[in-house]
C-alpha cells in the first residue's frame, strides 16, 4: 500500500565553489535534497525549521510544487542555516568555509499530529538528541531510515547508539561506519551495526557506488559513470531520498525493494552531481530517472 | 578455440610489509600474479627473466605445477629483481622502500618461435620500447592487452603511444587513464582511449571494481567486500590475467566474454588480496573461483 514518508532534516542556504563555478545561497540542506529526491515516488511530509525573514516563498513554492506537504517546515525568527563550502578539484574532499547555524541550532522538531502515524520516516542527519524526540513522538510500527555524521559519533555517541537501536535502516557511508564500529572493512563494520538493532545497513560510497547488507544478503549498487561533475553536495541525501520514497511508494520494506529503491537513489544522486545545488533534481521527471535506471541495471548485465 | 596466453612482465621478488605482517623476498612480479591467475582457465607461456644464480627451483616448479610453460624464462647471470615496499594501515597508499632491477635492467624479452604466433598476448607493465620489440615479433591477428604505469606515461609516452596503438584491450588503473589524457573523469578518458586504437579499455578502482568501455557498451564488474585484507600485491595483475585467461581458454574476444573474464578476474583478485604474494592463488581451484563468481554475480542481482 503506497505511504506517505516522514522527512525530518535540515533546510539551509549553501555557498558552494567547485571547479565547474560558484553559487552564493542556494537552496540546501538535506532535508531539502530527500524531499525533493523521494517526492518522485510518494507523498512527502517535511519537517524543518527556516528564518521567518529570509527563506523565499519561491523555496517553498518550489517543495510544494513537487507535492511536500509543508505543514511542518516551521518559520521563526532569525536567519536560516547556512552553509559554505569549496571542493578540491577532483571531488576527492571538501573544505568547509562557513557554518552558521542560525534559526537550526534551537531546532526542535514537531511532529504534526497528522503525521505521526506515518510508515516511512527519513531522518536526514541532526543532532541524535532531536532524532530521538522525533523517534518518541512515531507510532512503534513506523520504518525508521537514519543518517548521521563523523561529529555525532564523535560527541554525541551515547545518544547515537540509542538512536541506531531504534533504526530499521541506517544509511552512512563508508567512513562513518568503520569509524562507529572500530573495524577496517566495511563487511563486518555492517555485521557489527545490524547487532546493534538495524534490520538492514546502506553503506555509501560516493562516486563508488553503495553497498546492502542484511542478515541474510549483500548488494551493491554500482554508481553512474558520469561524464562531468558539477557538484555533488546533496548527492548523498538525495540517494537516500530516492531509496526511502521508492520504499513508501511501494509501501514495501522488503530486501528486494530496498535494493531496487537503491538503485533509484542512484539514479537520482547522479543527476544531482550534474548541476549545483537542486538545479537538476528540481527539473528531472519520472522517465529521466528510469532511463538512468535502465543504464544502471544494463552496467552490471552479462548476458 | 582454446588458445594459450603469452605473459610478458616481471618475475620479482617482493618484500612487503602490510598491518598484518611482514614478508622478505617472496615471489612476485606481474607476469608470475598474471600467469597463476590465468592457468585456471589457459594454457601459459611466460616470458621473463630471472637471475641463474638466486632463482629457487621451488619456485619455476610452482609455475610449471600450474601449467606454465617456462620454455621462454630466460635464466641470466645476476641478481633477480627485488621491490620492496610498505603499505598504509588502510591499503589506500603505499611506499616503495626499495627497487633493485637487477637482470630486469636489461630484459631483453625473446619471444620463442613456438609462441610468436599466439592469438592471445599480455604485455605486463614494463617499459614501453620492450613492449614494442615483443609486439613486433608477434603475428597480426593476435589479441593484445597491455598494461602500463604512471611512470612510462610521464617518460616514454611517445612509444607507450604506439604500444596502445597496437593495442587492443588496454588494462591501466583510474588514475594512469586521467594521466594519459588529461581527463578528469573515467568516461570521456575510456572515449579518448577508444580513438587512439584499443578496441576496449578496463580502468581498474582496486577495492572498487573495474569499468570496461567499449564503442558500443559500458560495464562495471563491482569488487568483492572482503572481510580481510592481508596484502593486495598483484592483485591488479592477478585481476588482468583471469581476464585474459578467461578469454584465452575461450578462444573468444567477443564483448561479453570480456566481461565474464573481468568477473573470474575480479574472484582471483579478492583471493590474492587473502594471503601475502601469490600464497593464496597458488592454492585456490577453480571451484573456489567459481564460489566467488557467484558471489560476485548474487551481489549485483536484483530479482
Amino acid at each position: 500500500m503506497k505511504s506517505s514518508l516522514l522527512v525530518v532534516g535540515s533546510v539551509a542556504f549553501d555557498s558552494i565553489e567547485t571547479r565547474a563555478g560558484k553559487r552564493d545561497e542556494i537552496l540546501g540542506g538535506a532535508a531539502t535534497f530527500i524531499s525533493l529526491a523521494a517526492s518522485h515516488f510518494a507523498a512527502v511530509n517535511l519537517v524543518a525549521v527556516v528564518g521567518e525573514g529570509d527563506f523565499p516563498d519561491e523555496h517553498v513554492r518550489l517543495l510544494t510544487d513537487h507535492g511536500v506537504d509543508v505543514t511542518g517546515l516551521e518559520r521563526v525568527p532569525g536567519r536560516t542555516f547556512r552553509w559554505a563550502g569549496v571542493y578540491a578539484e577532483d571531488f576527492s574532499t571538501r573544505e568547509t568555509l562557513d557554518t552558521q547555524l542560525g534559526v537550526f541550532e534551537a531546532f526542535d522538531p514537531k511532529i504534526p499530529e497528522a503525521y505521526a502515524g506515518a510508515r516511512f520516516l527519513m531522518l536526514g542527519n541532526i543532532n541524535p538528541g532531536l532524532q530521538l524526540k522525533v523517534l518518541d513522538a512515531m507510532a512503534p510500527e513506523c520504518f525508521v531510515a537514519t543518517d548521521t555524521m563523523n561529529l555525532w559519533i564523535d560527541i554525541a555517541r551515547a545518544e547515537l547508539d540509542q538512536v541506531i537501536a531504534r533504526t530499521n535502516l541506517l544509511v552512512i557511508n563508508d567512513e562513518e561506519s568503520l569509524m562507529l564500529t572500530g573495524e577496517r572493512q566495511v563487511a563486518v563494520a555492517a555485521e557489527q551495526i545490524l547487532a546493534r538493532g538495524p534490520s538492514a545497513v546502506v553503506i555509501k560510497r560516493g562516486e563508488h557506488g553503495a553497498f546492502l547488507f542484511t542478515a541474510e544478503d549483500t548488494f551493491f549498487a554500482p554508481a553512474f559513470p558520469l561524464r562531468d561533475v558539477i557538484d555533488p553536495t546533496g548527492a548523498g541525501d538525495s540517494f537516500a531520498g530516492g531509496l526511502m520514497g521508492y520504499l513508501a511508494g511501494q509501501g514495501s520494506t522488503a530486501t528486494e525493494d530496498i535494493k531496487r529503491g537503491m538503485l533509484y537513489g542512484t539514479a537520482i544522486a547522479s543527476n544531482t552531481c550534474e548541476d549545483f545545488g537542486v538545479d537538476r533534481i528540481k527539473a528531472i521527471d519520472r522517465a529521466g530517472i528510469d532511463e538512468r535506471l535502465g543504464a544502471l541495471r544494463s552496467l552490471v548485465t552479462v548476458s
